[in-house]
């Protein structure tokens, strides 16, 4: 490959002899930009942030620029709606270049994006997304996001890791709000059913230097989708995956970066050689268990001295996916089963541990957590040439706390129930 | 996010309970579909491969179809000319779908892609790349690209990663010939100029399951480039980086993936916090020396016992990149060097071993080796609160083999020395 542009670049020996920072800066450092007038002259003459970049606007609902589209789709019927198949009328772009900071945005028809084949996110992945949803109270008509705090915050996370711009989450939220609104009609009013809504932000430098990008796109599309399991829960089975690693300390594996899904599509294949449906990742010499394909996993225990009941997940040390489900799980674990004499703890769980309990009838139940599917109950784990059930009865396709948990989480997403997870669409 | 499309498909079912596959397959795992129309159809039937994918058509350069631009570019001059900031007037495209394999290959003016932003390229980096060069001989002014075949090998096998699809390296060498030959113009008979070619792969499925892409684009840009150092060397200085790790065993570092990219840019800009052009990446308690930045690293020290020079570099153990130079300069050295009393290895060096070597007078020289710059000399490296000097008088710039190593480079990729690894292009 190629040294990075600091070395190639005009006024590297400057920025080199002479770095300054924001001082409350820990990980994000943002580029400026010396007043080049094209994209692909500013990457070579780019400083270290002095301060200067905090001046630049940010993202300013007041701005929008609403385009409607003159052809509207035909709407799907509910029951072939499939994930992140179908897209809604319109999309939201927002454009920021290091010089001049956050654009206006702009709602458009859903459309092609038209880039140079040289840009940035082709080749080195600059790119990161989030997955959120909005839900059609079946009471008052009303739409509503799910905790979208958090998916900006992790969003800002994530784009800061890879050096792309941060933005302010309430701004964001309040034009995803706008564009939801407009396609109001792709959100079926039926229980189940909601707008999954995904934030991207890609990196739109037109260069192949390897350094952080000075254009960026932050783009928000919308598909309407049902029901995870139309006909009730499926119960997944697992491939504990130790060949491949998914993340590492020292890594990105609580981002979510697009970097973090594509080496996972051939391990996930090569479960389903085995008749298995995702990797449960594990980790290490101890064989800890992380996360479970692209989602957090929960792990239902009686203590082996105790017998209390626990609700065990891995803890946040970076090489975990900072799940929204995840968190919500635990809080209403610890709000509701925890006066029912549960014990909730973030911990790992040994491979090991999971295999003993379950030979000792001691493993309750086991599930998936993320936003598609909420909760997604497991089965069976194969590790090695054993196979580790998880507690189901055949004729069972969820166990208790799973279920549970996708009751407690739906009535608050269609405001059946009143949170301040919930927020209402103005 | 999400569970996989195979939970979501019509056909799940029978892909998960009759698994096919082909024989002889260890990573690469065709994904095959049924017999929908749309590329957002497919990816929700597809079953494991059955064999089937061998028959679909391979890439065919007798069915190139050129289109010549009506707009030529104007050259830039030598001396403006930067590392990837410019292209030649026409790019190579070659799609592909799991139905229909690869298309008829076009040479088109150089253009904008046209992708919907639900494209898996965008959300998941599906995307792989190489980086190569051709060369104008002075002698007889033909082009000539330097060992090709290893660029195509390695394409291929980051592309079997991540569940693109892999083809005929030859067939691609003389497509991309096609197009050095075709842009020909943009490439100076000046020594030190060259013409960097960027083939790319990405996934170009439109749905936002997580999966195996359906359909592809294979495209290939070039931009003329300068002498790395236009007036001579210019040592780098390190920042020997353990806090953040580049790769991991049973992860992708050893594939040109953009997944590798985007995580290294923020600690190099930390790195240039403290005026270090780049990272040398530390691996592991025995904080082994792995790779800098985007290049392999060669160290050369005196054995301390035996006073033998040995030229070493971190092994091909799954996290380190196959560099093409990397294997050109140990390959030379076994030639060269190695009759001169000198020790050429593949394995770890401790950074503390490194420090002793040169605490001891023992470290000779260290430096990186990658495609844009050749030899990379290194200065300095910092290493906790330790600086590391690596052997380079105030006045030198580069060392005697690193000098060495781009002469003799330099000598095969101009034609100056005959060579199988310079490959003439028709």
């Amino acid at each position: 490959m190629s040294l990075p542009r600091l070395l190639r670049a005009p006024c590297a020996a400057r920025a080199l002899t002479k770095p300054t920072f924001k001082r409350d800066s820990t990980v994000r450092l943002l580029p400026t930009y010396k007043s080049f007038s094209t994209s692909r002259r500013r990457q070579d003459s780019w400083i270290l942030d002095d301060g200067t970049s905090s001046k630049l606007p940010g993202i300013d609902p007041s701005k929008l620029e609403v385009t409607k589209t003159i052809t509207p789709k035909e709407l799907v019927p509910n029951k072939d709606l499939v994930f992140g198949r179908t897209f809604t009328d319109h999309m939201l772009s927002i454009e920021w270049t290091a010089s001049d900071g956050w654009q206006a945005p702009r709602i458009t028809p859903y459309q092609n994006l038209s880039l140079d084949p040289a840009t940035c996110v082709f080749h080195y992945a600059f790119e990161c997304f989030e997955g959120m949803k909005a839900y059609k109270c079946p009471h008052d008509g009303s739409l509503r996001l799910f905790r979208p705090d958090k998916n900006m915050a992790r969003l800002n996370k994530s784009a800061a890791r890879i050096a792309l711009p941060t933005f302010d989450g309430d701004k964001l939220t309040e034009l995803i709000g706008k564009l939801a609104k407009l396609d109001e009609r792709f959100i079926p009013s039926e229980k189940g059913y909601s707008l999954y809504i995904r934030p991207t932000l890609i990196g739109t430098q037109r260069t192949l230097g390897v350094g952080p990008p000075g254009s960026a796109l932050l783009f928000v599309i919308a598909s309407p989708v049902g029901p995870y399991y139309p006909t009730g829960f499926k119960a997944i089975s697992l491939e504990a995956t130790d060949y491949a690693v998914r993340a590492w300390p020292g890594g990105v594996g609580d981002k979510k970066l697009g970097a973090n899904y594509a080496p996972g599509i051939v391990p996930q294949l090569q479960a389903a050689k085995k008749g298995l449906h995702q990797n449960l990742w594990l980790f290490g010499p101890e064989q800890n268990i992380t996360e479970v394909g692209t989602m957090n996993l929960f792990v239902c225990i009686k203590n082996k001295e105790t017998g209390q009941k626990e609700l065990l997940t891995a803890p946040l040390d970076g090489t975990i996916l900072e799940g929204v489900t995840r968190d919500s799980v635990l809080a209403l674990a610890r709000e509701r089963l925890v006066p029912e004499g549960w014990k909730v703890e973030e911990r790992y769980v040994k491979m090991q541990e999971l295999a003993d309990a379950e030979s000792e009838g001691r493993l309750v139940e086991v599930f998936g957590a993320g936003t598609a599917a909420i909760v997604a109950p497991v089965r069976k784990i194969v590790w090695k040439d054993r196979t580790v059930d998880c507690g189901l009865k055949e004729t069972e396709e969820a166990g208790e706390v799973a279920l549970k948990m996708k009751d407690w989480m739906e009535a608050i997403q269609y405001g059946d129930e009143a949170s301040p997870w919930s927020v209402k669409i103005a």
